[in-house]
């Protein structure tokens, strides 16, 4: 047993219904007096309801996907004209991205309330795209100081878009069990999120104006967020990276139909991790357990579904074979990743 | 789902025989140029040992058990005559006590480097002793900034007081199950904590030279840390606090004799940490993984055996009563703990 952990400072409030009172809360322990909102045009609404009684000195509703530099420099701008003390994100990823954008060149402190299963609100990571390429970077100033998790709010998150998003989480918890700096604190909480995302994405699914469901979910959600922000990439996400670069597929789809193949792959080689999925989905094994949850969610199986060309596979292969990890449990072998992308594309059983 | 969990920043490097590398990377990160070192005599060569390299300015080595306001007050003198900018705590739980005080006072960081499973270097919590009282508070400025775990360092620590010890760390884990700020992330740590201190005791106790049971305790001992500072004390600790006060218990039997009885009242009424621990465990029922390890262990099981009179019972009923914390997962009469004690106190079977 041999690691280094770095625990963030967070406080975490998660209440359905009250997303108004403890953002209210966490501004007044911050001791704000000049907040700038950011949120999207689709949660202007949402965002006035919550934050309406916090003395706001700018609404910012400019929210743009993976944060263009153009957009992030705007949202300077104001949060210096209106001399900002503390900034709020009300939305998914984008959002909170572009909070994290303003925080990173001010210093200025985040509460996140969010909508969606993204879990940016849980790491230290910020990304800024500059003429279609992106960049990104870990930076402490840029963890918001509390997250103000109320499950009320991703009621809206259309149902499909709950359960590809909830996978996308699920991958992350997967993913950690042998990425690059996993330890035994990461396998542990990305453990306790699969456990809370096998509960909360198939209640999701059959109710989705439930707050049951959504609770585990986003319970989930962040648990894979702060997993995978400590142990990076594995094996799964530099597959899905190059296959979203190279075919132009759709994120989270492209996450939901590779994660089984490279659990199967994986799980032999890495008897630890295969044992605390296996618990965390009350399965036999890591790809039952994982296996059920997509069969109960009509989870998507094949790559060629989405666009990918069946002769795109080559080139793949060679482009993930550059970025496997070092640590990843099993040699990997250019026959290994053919043979799993070839499964990927044509929907084969990952068992 | 409704809860508020606050999540500390902590540096944990853990490896086995590497702590002088580590301590000094962890003091090079702090920038620091002049280092107090406290440790008890006891650790004054092992201390030598692993801060040899380091900037140190001054040593010190009067440490007192429940840290004496007298010692703290010579061990602020001392860092301010000497110009300290950073302490580093080689020791067990009066020793990192200590450094607490220390940084309580003068706001300097501490690198803590246990030897025990106290636990105190993963907790924002001081105590302080004056006229036999001894008063406690929670700090964010005492929380160490790193910990150095080398499971070598407790390699001294005599098997029988690693197992009174390890039992100790059980019990903060199992009582964080129902603890009055309790919450899903403190369980969920709590849960590995029980997993790691399964399996890591029995080996101790088999091979107290060996590194692997070693390995295993310390990191649970760290995980009951956190569990327990963020969940605070149950009905567990209310009921050994005053048996303790009472009639002067040695600690670590207390809690092994009283654990038991506890967990067979609460886990029938509380559900999910009745799964997580049976879990933890890898046994049908909490009550029985936690018999089987105390057979493994050979530990203690009547309290009447450390000097607690019979006729005892009814005054510390009482007492505890006053105590019980109003989130208890069972509503508790006299006759439940007065049961309770009769049966720890003969040594009842707890089953």
């Amino acid at each position: 047993m041999r690691f280094d952990h770095d625990t963030l400072p967070q406080r975490v409030r998660f209440a359905s219904g009250a997303a108004a009172e403890n953002l209210a809360a966490e501004i007044s322990t911050l001791g704000a007096s000049r907040v700038m909102v950011i949120a999207g045009e689709a949660e202007r609404e949402l965002a006035r309801t919550i934050a309406g009684n916090l003395p706001v000195a700018h609404w910012h509703h400019e929210v743009a996907m993976h944060v263009p530099v153009a957009v992030a420099e705007r949202a300077r701008t104001e949060a210096a004209t209106h001399g900002i003390d503390a900034l709020v994100s009300v939305g998914g990823g984008s959002t909170t991205g572009l909070a994290k954008a303003v925080a990173l060149t001010t210093g200025l402190p985040i509460v996140a309330v969010p909508t969606t299963y993204a879990g940016s609100e849980a790491t230290n990571v910020w990304g800024l795209t500059a003429d279609g390429r992106k960049t990104t970077g870990t930076d402490d100033r840029v963890l918001p100081r509390a997250i103000v998790y109320d499950a009320a709010l991703t009621l809206s998150l259309p149902p499909a878009l709950s359960v590809a998003s909830g996978l996308n989480a699920l991958a992350h918890c997967v993913d950690s069990m042998w990425a690059p700096r996993t330890d035994p604190i990461d396998r542990a909480v990305a453990g306790e999120g699969i456990r809370a995302l096998r509960i909360g994405l198939p209640l999701v699914a059959d109710d989705p104006t439930g707050l049951e469901g959504r609770e585990h979910a986003l319970y989930g959600a962040y648990l894979s967020a702060v997993a995978f922000a400590s142990a990076g990439s594995g094996l799964h996400h530099k597959i899905c990276h190059v296959l979203g670069g190279m075919f132009d597929l759709p994120h989270a789809q492209t996450h939901a139909v590779v994660l089984p193949h490279v659990l199967a792959f994986n799980a032999p080689a890495a008897p630890e991790a295969e044992r605390r999925i296996a618990a965390a989905f009350d399965a036999p094994t890591a790809v039952e357990g994982l296996n059920r949850l997509r069969e109960r969610l009509d989870a998507p199986t094949a790559l060629r579904t989405y666009g990918m060309p069946g002769d795109g596979i080559a080139a793949a292969t060679e482009a993930v074979l550059a970025a496997v990890p070092a640590n990843n449990p099993r040699t990997v072998t250019p026959d290994d990743i053919a043979g799993l992308l070839r499964a990927a594309w044509e929907g084969a059983d990952p068992r």
